[in-house]
């Protein structure tokens, strides 16, 4: 409430800085209360320069996603049809499972603007700051047996490379299974948590995080070397509804492809997408290291890795670094 | 409170009749009320014979499992030693989830006397009356990749049917993938619930119901065609105790042997136990009815199926239906 009452003040003075002295006065509360409502709205992504003696400025606003404009640009059958929005939450992930295990059809996605606690591959924690990312969690059922889910990861980042590809127009390669790199650093990650009864899967949930407007300042020290973002790498302001109804688009059209023709055709786009094959990787796995030259993915999605001897091994699960040539 | 005492009384005349009046005297409450605590004592597995006039004999208290007997002979590792054992629940595979998804370590056990919603394969309910099966559920973190989670299935019907073997002395077989028979009728079921991130297995709960003690009263007319029991196929009563502690003595003997030779010692058993084998079978999977002859299980765990044609099909999910010869 006093939150909404402050952006109103700063709205109406467009540009202008407005001490704290005249805002307490204004609200009728402490100059540490103002305070403390300042740091409460930088931290949902408005952004507040500060003077000495001058006051605060509001530089920009958080781009709030617009649902209405997704919903209505949306030309899928299924995918989006059920958008569930959060301003914020803990884990999308955590709602979305929730839903599917509550009976939520197929394609219903949960987005919000900020997570507190979004989470990675292998627990690892997921930088998800509001207004410049899309969050989102999606509920699958796909008629496959669980032998397969590995197939619908590694879709997942086929369709997200392309449609980012054609909206922000920008080189995105896929490191083996499903991480997104932009020139070595991560854009993008996949998470999909899978739930079987015997060899039936009952749901999955497919968690996907995109950076689309992060600039440097977003991202804590210890990322800058190793993330980035669709803006920093194009230059240029991503629109997130745009991508969103593109990605619905063709993950749908793949979804579909998938269940109708096989992992073929997805296997192909992958390796025409990938950056880990004909490349000197190092893969981490639960039974110890491997080096070798990715060669290809298997039927199953397995990554074949050919060892300096001669010999070849099929990796089912690792961790995938890139090495120098 | 009230059936304890009921009880009580009951086993200090043992073998006698006692009337309605004599007990609604003795518990000083209404004739009916004596014949509600009766049914709901019934309904727990007491069985009382009622005579006109007479009055009410205990012929059978229930058979209570000794979870003592079961923790003081357990030989194992890890199987068994978080042991939860519950009167009712509505089914362990429920109880013994949350347990894994707050951090329960592998072989951590939820056994019940007795299931209101016990599930089985696709959602059908399976049939759990108290004090005379085995209804439990069984956490484990197999430190496999997701394809390869239908091998544990056939891993858990291995090791049910060679302790049913050792301990009951009955030829039980497999039909693929985990239904255990005796002369056609199914005496356990297996359902195996799996949790993944991407390619990871994060756990699997190990559902098992195993029809120990039932006799042909206990099964509803529905069920007496196609199911069986030990006690029924032995003629004798089998101590669920000693068959708990044997079985998951040669559960975790497999479940080592799997995870430091691999899946090949498993499906020689498997294939050694099975009844689909070189039989005529009729498989009905969600794309469609194939009839053919089952030849053998893959390294995946898929059926490998003979067409009359000539041509050969895997089957990764499907119920199998054995055909007269």
């Amino acid at each position: 409430m006093m939150n909404e009452q402050i952006v109103a003040i700063f709205e109406s003075h467009p540009g202008e800085f407005i001490s704290g002295q005249r805002l307490s006065q204004m609200l009728q509360c402490s100059r540490t209360a103002v305070w403390k409502h300042i740091q409460t709205l930088r931290s949902q992504g408005y952004d507040f320069e500060a003077a000495p003696r001058a006051g605060y400025r509001l530089r920009h606003k958080p781009d709030v996603l617009d649902v209405n404009l997704v919903t209505s640009r949306l030309q899928t059958a299924f995918m989006g049809h059920s958008l569930h929005y959060l301003e914020q939450t803990d884990s999308t992930q955590t709602v979305a499972r929730e839903l599917a295990e509550n009976g939520a059809r197929e394609g219903t996605v949960v987005i919000a603007e900020q997570q507190s606690s979004g989470r990675g591959r292998m627990g690892r924690k997921w930088h998800s700051p509001p207004g410049k990312g899309i969050w989102m969690s999606i509920v699958l059922k796909p008629r496959i047996p669980i032998q397969l889910a590995p197939q619908l990861t590694l879709l997942a980042a086929v369709a997200l490379s392309r449609s980012i590809k054609r909206i922000a127009g920008v080189n995105v390669g896929i490191k083996w299974p499903n991480d997104l790199l932009i020139g070595g650093k991560k854009v993008c990650g996949i998470l999909m948590e899978s739930n079987a009864e015997d060899e039936r899967l009952q749901y999955v949930i497919a968690g996907i995080g995109i950076s689309v407007n992060l600039t440097e300042q977003d991202y804590p020290e210890s990322l800058r070397e190793i993330a980035t973002s669709l803006r920093m790498a194009s230059g240029q302001q991503i629109s997130r509804e745009q991508l969103l109804v593109d990605f619905f688009q063709e993950f749908e059209h793949l979804y579909n492809v998938f269940h109708d023709e096989g992992f073929s055709p997805i296997r192909t786009m992958w390796e025409a997408n990938s950056i880990s094959l004909h490349h000197p990787i190092r893969v981490t796995t639960a039974k110890g290291v491997v080096e070798g030259t990715a060669e290809a993915i298997d039927e199953f999605g397995a990554l074949i890795v050919a060892l300096p001897e001669g010999t070849v091994v099929k990796i089912y699960s690792g961790d995938v670094q890139l090495l120098a040539t």
